[in-house]
């Protein structure tokens, strides 16, 4: 079985309500813009790619409907400029509306508002259909990568988050290379962190690994560095909200801490991001606006109050992994660069290795 | 105002059930050494100091009782033997049972049955007084050797997992540490992390911190590094479990991992710990017997499911810091000590520094 999370035919969009998992399998319409950005901001759709496709294909389907009327250049451009606002880390939305925004506008130099409105659902289509082959690549450059170091060995991988067909549009990222890394029968298990305070990892990875027969264990966050050095883990693979120039990397809060503990154990440490997650406008981390979300997200679990009252709460969503720390390289679907090659192989200036 | 989480005056035992903070603060009496082995098998008391004096202490309740009959001497060694059996990982309760045992021998040679346990109750009375009073030292010792690299600033702490009044007869050992840095006023802020899968620190370091009024913040405990690298964390501190001659240190899951964050930081990491935590019987962490405690502390909260059924879970429920990693020192009611010193000290061959 094969999650879907995105269920989108031209005109209509559904998204499986993640708040929901893993106990309720329910499918939210998503009719306009502004559903988009509740459910984006309220974290029923989460992970950088989908994300974008969420918030792109919410404008298609207001514009099949019509939308914009005579001017759909300025509805698109203000449907874009919410969806952007709904969570600031990662880059994907930002980038997919800037480049929408330009394909609109040049479109419409020579197009009518109805032939615009059509050739824009055309792109945010193929931008669907561009996200899972991306990510399937990912997953085969990674997993090669990965296997080039053990010649006949099952490996062991460790992962944090949920970055899998939940958090994309299909197939998933990091936990796309270990899903092509089950496909090669090389995967012997794959550690899960729990990834407080959401638990995107107990709720959403434990129920693609359960769903696909992957074998998989779950452990707290705490105890990743206890399993690299009881467990034989061969290497980390995390995701990345946002890769910018110099390789520093922002992903989900309690990835800095692996990359550390991924060091000290001389484990190789990997992101895997489509090019789309990378922004090389951005020199170093430094640059990068971290989301604190609300306390409540550690004091209580699906409202039920799990911590003292009265005590304070600081909740970064995000932290960003120094370059050094990348060892493995970054898996894109351009190939594996070391963060040093990044900027060169997004350029064009390098190709795969 | 000061938590009290064990009541006792002759013949009489309540514990604060600790299950039930933060949310409820209720007192369960324990008539026996079956109830104390059940409340330290089920966590409604915990902290390696806690576990001993409970236990030894529900001793002294069935003595007053008439417990043992003419053989007192079988009865306290049945109901030790058992008592050390409820949580293999922490040294504090082998100790006092050995201890105990020996004194108790000594005393059945030239005293009769009823003498025999009034000197046995007086035995675990004057423990009970002995470990408020140690933490206290703790407490001074910890605040001062912290304080000797910041002359004149305050200071922010990071700690894990509870080590306070509950933890302890009362006072604490790491938050003792705590305590007495604000009492000086020289505590500006602690960290603690929830301390998961059983949420030691959301519910009871920060229940004593709001109770007592000491400027805290809950983070998760992914967020421990990415704190290090934001917060001007000054030194973190923990707890044991057991420290082994060479300094090597068992203490809740999630400690290896906060070391190698604080090392890579800089941060001086220390260990508070009494002198009866230390085990100079093992030589190496290796030998460290690890409990695993059962999948549904990761899987659920309070009975209520929170991740996908069916994954596989691993719960270690502590883990060894090698002592490499124990950069500030070991802090006990001896005074403060390299790893590679504590062997001298606690035989009485180096005094505090």
């Amino acid at each position: 079985m094969t999650l879907e999370a995105i269920r989108y035919r031209s005109g209509s969009l559904q998204i499986l309500n993640q708040l929901l998992l893993p106990h309720k399998t329910a499918y939210d319409e998503i009719r306009s813009v502004q559903d988009a950005y509740e459910a984006i901001k309220s974290m029923k759709v989460r992970g950088a790619p989908a994300i974008a496709i969420v918030g792109c294909l919410s404008l298609a389907v207001e514009l099949r409907a019509g939308a914009g009327g005579d001017d759909p250049v300025t509805f698109i451009r203000e449907s874009l400029c919410h969806l952007t606002s709904a969570r600031p880390t990662a880059v994907n939305m930002g980038r997919a509306a800037r480049e929408l925004m330009e394909f609109a506008e040049n479109e419409s130099m020579e197009k009518n508002s109805e032939q615009l409105r059509e050739s824009v659902i055309a792109w945010i289509e193929d931008m669907l259909e561009r996200d899972v082959n991306d990510n399937k690549k990912i997953g085969n450059y990674g997993a090669q990568h990965i296997l080039s170091g053990v010649p006949r060995d099952s490996v062991t991988i460790l992962t944090h988050c949920n970055t899998g067909s939940l958090a994309t549009a299909g197939y998933g990222t990091a936990l796309g290379v270990v899903r092509s890394l089950h496909a090669l029968s090389r995967l012997k298990r794959v550690y899960c962190t729990e990834t407080r305070p959401y638990n995107q990892g107990s709720r959403l990875t434990a129920y693609e690994a359960v769903a696909e027969g992957i074998p998989a264990t779950l452990i707290t966050d705490s105890m990743a560095a206890l399993t690299m050095r009881e467990m034989n883990i061969t290497a980390v693979v995390v995701g990345a909200d946002r890769v910018v120039a110099n390789g520093d990397t922002a992903n989900k809060v309690g990835t800095y801490q692996l990359a550390i503990a991924a060091k000290h154990h001389g484990i190789p440490f990997y992101v895997a991001a489509p090019s789309t997650s990378c922004d090389l406008s951005l020199e170093s981390g430094r640059d990068i606006v971290i989301e604190v979300r609300p306390p409540e997200e550690l004091t209580s679990i699906n409202g039920i109050p799990i911590a003292a009252p009265g005590i304070e709460v600081w909740n970064p969503a995000f932290d960003v992994t120094p370059h050094q720390l990348i060892t493995g390289g970054i898996i894109t679907e351009l190939g594996v660069f070391l963060p040093s090659e990044l900027q060169a192989a997004l350029t064009g200036r390098l190709t795969a290795l």
